[in-house]
């Protein structure tokens, strides 16, 4: 019997998953519960487009799959301020150039599990939904289409069912696992800016807009089909507070007067209301594993907020960092050869002891960088030294990296991204202490030598 | 049709509030998925005795019940803390002489079932366990003994459910629920201490006996049957290196010496590897309310480590509150008159509201104590602070007092209590280094003054 890995979801992370599963020879099956993405119409009002940077690029390198997808991102090489005036400015990412890249969701989910099914030994399965699990014998029951039910027996169960994850909920009941799930006071809609009348995207397309208002925000990013999805986070309070057309219509006039025309004022409140409201949530929960026979990866180990554009990265980093770990206990080996129990439990302690430290710092950096996009993109302070970061990289690019530069454009561990994060932020107070004592100790001196030269040439005077 | 309440779980909070629920008149249906305790037997290892103090008395004066339970509970003044060389001291809990008390939690369980079951509007089922919950519609599903499935509409679903609440996990499914639960590294395995050949207590009966070891620790609990029962709190990896039990009998000989004759050697290796390893776990959540329909109390809505001896108090606590808010919003009413489906979701989200803060101060709190059971009590100047809070305390009885004292013998709500701490303990601090500077600087002058006489004295005898 060949070693069998069952995949409890077929999203993303799932599916890409899948790939690392095949790589090593192994049995695969993902077990979906939607339908199939290929077969269906896009949903709008759920993350439409995400933003793709080094980790998720690395990860899929490693499979042999980014270059295709590559091909059609858009890039994003900064934010785009905008303010109420209609003006906005350009901040770039990086002063490398580097960027983040908007990508379609349904797109890269249709082609990373077609790419799994390239695999013959990957098995894709949709509308089955977990419905018992026993993690210490390996049988699991999922429901099909008509209520059928499937028995599968697993060697191994990976879960990337996401933030209501069935398979974390049954580790959970096995094992000791610290949990937390923290929802913010936010809520999310969506809405949708379509191309021009000459076809073109209305707003700069190698940009992230960004409307900051500092309690809330909206934000866009760029499809390559010329359409923009943007994004309104607001506190729950002010979605109660938007019930009729009229409020709707007003308060888009009032504070995002460039974005009304655009969107066009009808169709703006007709998907206002149709579209969902999401909520928010972050979890942190360990340990990601149970035994040799259960992992979780993705949103199911650390769904966070989206404001690092992290959540699809850190899942397909999962996928990366799991197999390095598998890598270094069972060798580079595509012969399918089953591991034994106990030494899948250890490379699997070794995954929820090793990854805890950096999802839990990204999660929080997530959370972080809602108060950094809201409102400090408007203060003049974290533009400077924004600005002062930016060309200490260039100077000295191995002892000062910019926070967004590691996160977003580096595979430096999150945990090590925020140690470096707090040493260097120290390090610049006391060097801008250090200057700024300096220049004035200097505008002293200066002062005083001119004083002195007065009283001399005064002296002179009086000598004279 | 009379307003129907279901009270999953019919341990002590469940218990307690069915007495609640009757005094108002309602309908009331206790659902419990373990057998009834008065036909079964104990089991020990988990928690036999429990120490209840003024919020769980207090809660059952309310409805009357109190009185009974006083007649047969052990009354500890203080700590009685072990050295290793066998010798004791005692640490009184007050300096008023107030008292905790050692209760049975069985016969505790059984009284208050009793109690429930002498109003003829509450009725009590054994061996049924939630399957099903629809809190939308308030249809329930139990399964009762040989798998039947009983079904049940209730008005108001009260979950008193546990650590592992179905009922929390209910409503954590349609409301944004923030929840966190967190494991500590330590466990716990019961120990039974017989009395002495002359059938007397083995150890002085009116202490909590407490053998503090820094990084663990054993406490005692004595019972009115002149037994004692032991609980031994610490590092799973120090359980998991007594495998033997010669390992065992040598870690209590070197740690333990006085209570292994106490034991008995044999006895005690027996018990140890025959008890079951408990773990500790605490949790925060909110809301506890699901609209008017469900609201969950005790260990559902705040499990906590046992180290305040406040799980059972703050769960009682919780009928008390929960029925405060009732009455305010009702009225005191025992006609068994149906509230509003609004007003009651209004009470209900109300307890939420109120009751987060001082939950989640007492689970900290309990955490905190941990700390300085196994540990503090050992520091001398731990020990000159609570002397002095204690002095303080009877100088101004209403600006000092003791941590303990607001904790375990007054109904200060937890989270003033936690605010008064602070304030004075930073004001104790303050007056410490305003006594200690004036006590330095009168030593200084008194100093002074002897050199100063001493120099007039020796011109004195210079002169002669």
């Amino acid at each position: 019997m060949p070693f069998s890995v069952c995949i409890v979801g077929g999203g993303l992370v799932g599916a890409l998953e899948a790939i690392y599963m095949a790589k090593r020879g192994w049995d695969v099956h993902v077990y979906e519960s939607r339908g199939d993405p290929r077969s269906e119409v896009v949903t709008e009002g759920r993350s439409i487009n995400l933003a793709m940077s080094h980790r998720a690029i690395t990860a899929m390198e490693k499979v042999g799959v980014s270059e295709e997808v590559m091909r059609w991102v858009v890039p994003m090489k900064g934010r785009m301020i905008h303010s109420l005036d209609g003006s906005t400015a350009s901040q770039p990412y990086s002063i490398r150039g580097e960027c983040i890249n908007s990508v379609e969701r349904k797109r890269l989910n249709e082609f990373l599990l077609a790419e799994a099914e390239k695999h013959p030994n990957v098995k894709v399965y949709f509308q089955h939904r977990l419905s018992e699990a026993n993690l210490d014998s390996g049988h699991l029951v999922f429901e099909g289409p008509d209520k059928r039910t499937v028995d599968v027996n697993a060697d191994l169960i990976v879960g990337a069912d996401g933030v209501y994850s069935l398979v974390r909920s049954n580790v959970m009941k096995r094992v000791r696992m610290d949990f937390q799930q923290t929802y913010i006071d936010h809520g999310y809609v969506e809405l949708h800016m379509e191309p021009s009348s000459d076809g073109n995207w209305q707003m700069d397309p190698n940009h992230l807009h960004i409307w900051p208002k500092h309690s809330y925000m909206m934000i866009a990013l760029p499809n390559p089909d010329k359409t923009f999805t943007l994004t309104l986070f607001m506190p729950w309070d002010n979605f109660e507070n938007l019930k009729t057309e009229e409020q709707v219509l007003d308060f888009f006039k009032r504070e995002f007067p460039d974005v009304v025309p655009k969107v066009g004022a009808e169709q703006l409140v007709k998907t206002f209301f149709r579209n969902p409201k999401g909520s928010l949530v972050h979890i942190k929960c360990k340990p990601y594993n149970y035994k040799h026979r259960a992992v979780f990866i993705g949103d199911a180990a650390h769904a966070m907020v989206p404001f690092y554009g992290q959540g699809m990265n850190c899942g397909f980093e999962d996928c990366r960092v799991l197999h390095e770990i598998l890598d270094k206990h069972f060798g580079i080996d595509s012969s399918g050869k089953p591991p034994s129990p106990d030494e899948l439990a250890n490379a699997l302690s070794e995954y929820s002891k090793i990854r805890y430290p950096d999802v839990t710092t990204i999660v929080d950096l997530a959370m972080y960088n809602y108060g950094e996009m809201r409102h400090l993109v408007t203060d003049w302070r974290y533009f400077i030294r924004k600005k002062v970061e930016g060309w200490l990289h260039l100077l000295v690019p191995r002892t000062v990296i910019p926070l967004y530069s590691m996160v977003s454009f580096s595979s430096i561990p999150y945990s090590e991204v925020m140690q470096r994060w707090q040493n260097q932020t120290a390090w610049l107070e006391r060097t801008a202490e250090v200057a700024i004592l300096g220049t004035a100790v200097t505008a002293l001196t200066v002062t005083l030598r001119i004083l002195n030269t007065k009283v001399a040439v005064s002296k002179l005077l009086s000598l004279q």
